[in-house]
């Protein structure tokens, strides 16, 4: 054995289940959700709860791991017994069942190499499943770490082929993350994809929505550059927003260094959200999000 | 009528009631104290919770107001129905009841200045009754707000005196603010005063106790200088950490530039802590803090 | 003698001049400007410079301090020997004549108050002379630290008026700061002031330009607020970006919350504006500044 | 061809020499330096310089490339004419010859993972030569990007032998990188290494010296944790720093939080550090740095 000077404590998370909902706020919602998980012998990990001022209630409880039949038990007199009371919007999630995660990518592959050690180190709290690019050059780095790589290249002139591809050989999946894929993805594919996606534009929306934002904060004049995470939706980066950061740049900084600088950004953003996202931890408000 | 171009929403605070309570973690901690505030009739409008590693339970409520004798009945029935069977410590705080502030500040008035803008500006959740001195510099500032204003110089061969004419003159407070005091109290002080103490240190404790931070900072060449808001106790800058941050420096900053650099730091930390305190958000957990 | 615990170095500066120049980029500029120095037998204290990508210099010289005739007779000689031959655009400014400022301000006052601190406490480096507002709210606050305070209420039907009287009683001033005055000042205003102002607008630039930014930054669900000071030009907060900042906010954080939030990086961005401005770190290159 | 959404700006740097240089404050030394560079017929695209309170002056100017015999003369014609007259310490650097660096790692691989990146991704400006670790679990993510991977178990009851091993092995380098070594490397070696070292402590330094830097931040009950990157010396974590950064924790943060949070930071300061080395915009002042 080797006398290591620091030992850091390794990771181990026990398994359980989340509860997500949403309803009309009213008095006792608190004493309802958390009383019938208490009745069920439950205990509760976690628990994080918000009213809006427009009179919504969300809330998210994380308790000692239902799998299975019991689940579906559980889930059933719930529905019945406090969900449809309560006109609540809601799903149950087992943290043991990690969510099936592809990745599309175009050139850069900052935020791909971070995903990948992320997953590689347990970090990412959901299982990648394959990466897809419209360039072949990531075959290599995805294969050394025993992932499924598609090379799809998209005809400008025609996306429609390419999406089509791009549906088949992701098959069915939990969450897709846009790692700086630099396409527009139609609606057509979205609705088809039936699961939500994660994209990373580089800047802090909404300021320099659309194409070349380093270009345009420079012109601009900016002092600080950002990166947002946001779930995508058919209006080009206007869907709701997840995490955000920004990195200080001076008048020293030209396009070049923008683009180099604002990568760190950009894939801690991504990583946050991303994560955010597998642990059940963000909830819809309308075209925001509460990220609990 | 003048037409301004922006208008900023007033904030306006209702009434509401705080209960903090900590006590061994056990499963239905939060069905309990929520359904207690259920059948009495109370909406809960924000609620935190936290166990720590070490199995113990910490909540803060906050719920609809609850004053005078209903109030004391409530405490009553909840001591009786749920804070002795689950053996918590406990308290009831009332928002419309605002806590007693005094500060004792030396010869550097920036944190002074601060809390007296955000004093007169009702950011504070407090009420601001005296500010002390070891020097007569800031009586005019604080005329200027109509407070009270006290001159005490303290002998340093004997600071007894002074302590003794301090405490008679603060009377009886809920908090007391050190705002750049830079006298060292003693135990016997701190134990008539019978009221928490908040103290701004300027550096990231628990680098550079003591005096000198700034120079000590530049000597070792940081790169980032930093300030810590702590409860005070008898061991010199040891106490509960409240709240920290830290802004960055470079090698051109001399030892003037630094306090002139970290006096921004030290006044937000201040701010920060003390708003916490004052709103009953910030729990002892050991040596430690529990900031909701 | 008090014997403090801690004991802050003084801040004391000697005074230097200035001299801030921008030229077509070619070689040799560096050499030949401190060259020049040189031979005047003026020791340079601070240097600074940028060259663009689009073949642009700047430069920024502090050296010992020269005034009066000796700094016309340098000045004269610099204009001859170095400017006129590299096509320059110079100035000199002398640290010992501190700027004239003028305040512009409406109901909130966390930026005056702020600016009436570091002017007191010595950290401003210019001289405020006179504060205006459309409101009388603040005359007692601007009254306790002995400086003129002008009422001019502005009649939304026809900004002239008030526009006049505000030029007549600021007289010549050096810089006009915009501490959230909430009135839209006409180009003829910003003409005949002759003189740089520097706007606060509380958002992060180019992102909710105009009105109510906060509220729609609550609508658009970001996750980080911003605070940009910018100089003012006739288009409504488009003028040259100097200093920005941002401060993370969460879902839990109603309109008011970003307002009360959002006040302590307002204060901050436009103190270190005006600073910048003060202490002649700032040189405009095109719609952009270069912040020395 | 395809029709990219963004197509960001490619990096594309030329070649410059630098030169550093240190030496007692006078007045004139911009004025000689830039002089002897513009006599020399040499464009200066960059000039950083900083005189210290204790009347030391610290330069680096960067300028059109000058390699081979060129270099070799101006060198002498420079230490002859400016140098020597000076009492200055410098050196000439090409950043058309990258220099040499090995990093050594043990298990936590998250530095290690982003060096190649940084390195693959042309970012580094420096060459990697080799990865040196005593355990083996990255010798196939070493071996996927090209680089020898050295396996060098270290008996802790004798590093001598392990020590001189990793000596052997490296050869001669620039500079030697601790992405995450957790073993204590003697004076010897690093006599004997004959290059700088730059390591990352996972603390913010002085805070938190030695093993175990997260679990003590969680006794402390610290509300942000650091990371610090700074040369080896002799003394354990003592050495001058290069780069600091901070990230916010609550009490909700367990170690192995503090762990996972914590190594965003470090991959990130380390980094920093490394091209700042590696840029040549580093020098020493005492035990301080001078980072331009």
């Amino acid at each position: 054995m080797q006398g290591e000077l620091h030992h850091d404590p390794v990771i181990a998370e026990q398994s359980t289940t989340r509860l997500l909902l949403a309803c009309p706020d009213r008095p006792g919602l608190i004493a309802r959700v958390s009383g019938f998980l208490a009745d069920a012998g439950l205990n509760i990990v976690d628990a994080d709860q918000h009213s809006t001022a427009e009179g919504r209630f969300f809330m998210r409880m994380v308790f000692d791991s239902v799998a299975g039949e019991a689940l579906t038990e559980l889930a059933r007199r719930f529905e019945e017994e406090v969900a449809a009371p309560c006109e609540m919007e809601h799903r149950f999630a087992e943290s043991s069942r990690p969510k099936r995660v592809a990745i599309m990518v175009s050139r850069e592959d900052h935020c791909l190499s971070d995903l990948l050690w992320r997953w590689r180190s347990g970090e990412l709290g959901g299982e990648l499943v394959a990466v897809l690019s419209n360039h072949p050059d990531h075959a290599e780095q995805v294969a050394a770490v025993g992932l499924p790589f598609h090379h799809v290249p998209v005809d400008p002139a025609d996306r429609t082929a390419a999406e089509r591809e791009a549906l088949d050989l992701l098959g069915e999946l939990d969450l897709l993350v846009l790692a700086r894929y630099m396409q527009v993805l139609s609606e057509a594919f979205l609705r088809e994809l039936a699961a939500p996606a994660i994209n990373i534009h580089h800047s802090f929306l909404p300021a320099f929505v659309g194409a070349d934002p380093y270009r345009r904060a420079h012109e601009r004049g900016v002092k600080l550059i950002g990166a947002t995470a946001h779930y995508v939706t058919a209006d080009l980066d206007a869907g709701p927003i997840i995490d955000q950061d920004v990195t200080r740049v001076s008048h020293s900084d030209e396009v070049p260094d923008l683009v180099r600088i604002g990568r760190d950004a950009e894939r801690l953003v991504l990583a946050r959200a991303v994560t955010a996202h597998l642990d059940d931890r963000v909830l819809l408000d309308g075209e925001r999000t509460i990220v609990f």
